[in-house]
């Protein structure tokens, strides 16, 4: 009986593996409201984090309907050490280690955007920049450390490592260029990224992006330039 | 007696038959409305579809006033085995074999208007473009095949094949560059499209175009570029 | 005492006399709300119409405020045989001998604006233009026909042939270019119109105008380009 | 004490005397509500008008609040001879020998506007154009002679002549390039002296002014091109 | 004991002391709400004033939330001597020696904004200008002297000479490119100042700013061009 529990849980660990691919050009479309279709992603680096930048395109017409998850990073420590979500209610929140902050916003325009979100530790500054504009800086969690070997998710939001997802929070429409760095980007380097430059990402490079689908996530050209 | 009968039905059948002719720069004028006036065409391809596009450009002031029909392809299987429909409360609807998505708007602009649609069953996934804008794609009947010799109509809505129209659902306004695939046209082909290209469609070609027209229907000049 | 009267009638029919003009960058300006200042013109054709395009420029401030008639083309048949009339409720209306269809609009902004309106009787088809743009055209009056010898009146409405006006429905502000045809206008030929050119009308000249003034009607120069 | 009296007249009239001055590029500053703060234009002539234009440059953001005098010319004859007014309620008012006409408007926007105003007594043809752009022309005082000697006031609006003030009327804001004419000016040139240029104004010269300062007035440069 | 609570007193004060910098691309960042973050200003000049201008940008989300101190100028005489502040439901207040006026504004758009105030106590003219537009001049304490020795403090409103700070009234965002001179700027010269030019600055220079920073407040390159 335990020997069949083990081949199961091989078996599930290999239907979970990571194929790598240059992601360019492409975007992952997430067609349907459900609690079990995903992207795991892989990061180059596992190391704590003391700073970082995380940007991405979405593309969704879902912002005035419900809040949704845009992007999930776990750990052991924390299921939200790192959330960027869309609450209908308020606008951008962006979590680090629990405590959030809203970036207040009526919607998300029905058309591809543009977003990325910085942190630093020894400031606690916050940044927001929404299609290459900065929103006001906010204070979050000054001397925190964001804590190892994450799980990564877009289209599904984390309650627990890997997991405990809610349809009501699950992601519809198209996810792209998601990168990620271990500094906070200079206003230049932000702006570099948002006309379609690469600043060489080094937690998650979209060129050479390591994921694993789970269930109705198709991989199909960008609808933004 | 029964000759009789005969001889009407062939009438009939006569009255209903086909005309072939390039309308480009042409476009279908439906000026009043009724449940008896409308336009039907001829496939090239009467096959069983597994994927496809339809393009097409509306004019009408009606979608604050009510819903109407927009694009009608019933078979024998479904009278509503392809529909497009403008819903005054939800936005345009687009069904296959039944099942029905929205893509949400609130009205139609009273100006010249390009709408493309597109479906593959392998995927599920379905697209639908307003003035060359790609709204975000949908889940519908993922492994679903659309049936053999369509009856399809403009101006009127099928509730049985080639017939049960409601006065309610009729559209007003023009119509034209009715164009279909059995394909999924990529973003470059619709962008093509939308900007007068011609891309061979196989299943309807506005160029060589076997319609037939019933009631208060006219052909005029068309009111867009 | 016969004999006054005709001397009357002379003297009223001379006071009514037309005067012929090139009307070219004037206007006639209403300034005032009366029931008796109103221009008459008089038609170069006064045959039967089975089709008819008339153009016009207006402008005026009283939109949001009542409604008001446009041009007034009353025949001894019907007093309302063509009719162009802003509704402060509905819009534009356009009527042909009785029946009247609407093209739905919430306001004329206060700037000029030019208008053409056109009708076939061999399909219905009533095509009305505003700025250059058209409407969604509508069906109207199939198989009718104007009569002849209109009193073509500007500034009124006529209930009768010739007369009773109502207040409530006069015109205030500048009506110009004012150009009639028996035939319909092409798209071509209304943009031709629309940015300024001749195509030769031969129901009635705005170069070669034949008009009466009654009251507070004066001539001045045009407001538009 | 009859001599007391009149040196103290004498004293007044003095402290009422007229400067002359080229007050291009400058226009007086009315900093505060009060009903003792205006200036006193001296006109070039005194001859009774039978026709008019007015033309000024107003900053102010009082519109919403309040009513208020743009330019108030008593003769003896009547207090409110010619009267630019702004009614909070209404929009602009034209006065000539007591009736008035409205010309519409919701606001002032809070940016420096141009106002002309003209008028013809055979007519009775009011004018008004507010930042180079006509209203639509409305009838005032058919047949009226405007009196002589005017006493002509910015900032305050006379009820008698030179004074009878409200506070509740008074100007704030700036007000510059006044220029008055005893012709009706045609639309080409409205548009020159909207655009800045000087048709020789034979009343009023903004270049030549002869005014008497009351109170809080101060010149400073236009805060317009 | 005595002697403690002086080492005490230099200690502080030493923790108060001044730096001097070059602030000219960078900005002052106030990330979080507070009653004691801010940072105290060290003017070139501690002569009375009977004429400033005071310019600066700020960056901020807060505006539709709440009123906010923008720059708070006491003296041992008032420690209102020269307020600029936003107010929630007024707009921008400008005080000078208690008494305030209000330059009317509905909010402060969330992108970055230029303010200018000025203010001559020989006339009491007040002058305010928001991105480079002047709003229309007020009156303000005619005749009026600001005292010597301020204390000039950004992110807090003082109502002691200091100190009593208002977490109610604190600033959240971006100041920067803060000027003050002792002379009325013209028109020219606050142009020239908006579109980033220097004007040597003699009462604050951001080229040269002596400054003292308390709590969360961080430099960060300027978000605005
Ligand atoms: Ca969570
Ligand atoms: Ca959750
Ligand atoms: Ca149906
Ligand atoms: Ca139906
Ligand atoms: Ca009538
Ligand atoms: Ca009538
Ligand atoms: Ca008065
Ligand atoms: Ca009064
Ligand atoms: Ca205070
Ligand atoms: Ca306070
Ligand atoms: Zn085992």
């Amino acid at each position: 009986m335990e020997r069949l529990l083990c081949y199961l849980l091989i078996l599930i660990s290999f239907s979970q593996a990571f194929v790598q691919k240059d992601m360019s050009k492409t975007a992952f479309v997430f067609p349907k409201e459900s609690a079990n279709s995903y992207v795991s992603l892989d990061a180059l680096s596992k190391k704590p984090l003391t700073a970082f930048t995380v940007c991405l395109h979405i593309y969704t017409d879902l912002s005035t309907t419900r809040s949704f998850s845009i992007f999930s990073y776990a750990t052991k420590k924390d299921s939200n050490d790192i959330l960027l979500f869309w609450s209908k209610d308020k606008g951008y929140i962006f979590g680090v280690g629990g405590p959030e902050i809203v970036f207040k916003a009526s919607e998300i325009p029905e058309s591809p955007t543009h977003i990325c979100a910085s942190w630093e530790s020894a400031t606690g500054l916050a940044e927001f920049w929404v299609d290459g504009k900065p929103k006001v800086r906010k204070s979050l969690q000054k001397g925190y450390t964001v804590a190892t070997d994450a799980s990564i998710i877009l289209g599904q939001e984390q309650d627990s490592y890997g997991g405990s997802f809610d349809v009501n929070q699950a992601f519809m429409g198209d996810i792209g260029d998601v990168n990620m760095w271990d500094t906070v980007l200079s206003p230049e380097q932000i702006n570099a990224v948002y006309v379609g430059g690469t600043i060489s990402p080094n937690v998650l490079n979209w060129q050479t992006l390591k994921y694993a689908v789970q269930g109705d996530v198709f991989i199909r050209s960008q609808l933004w330039p």
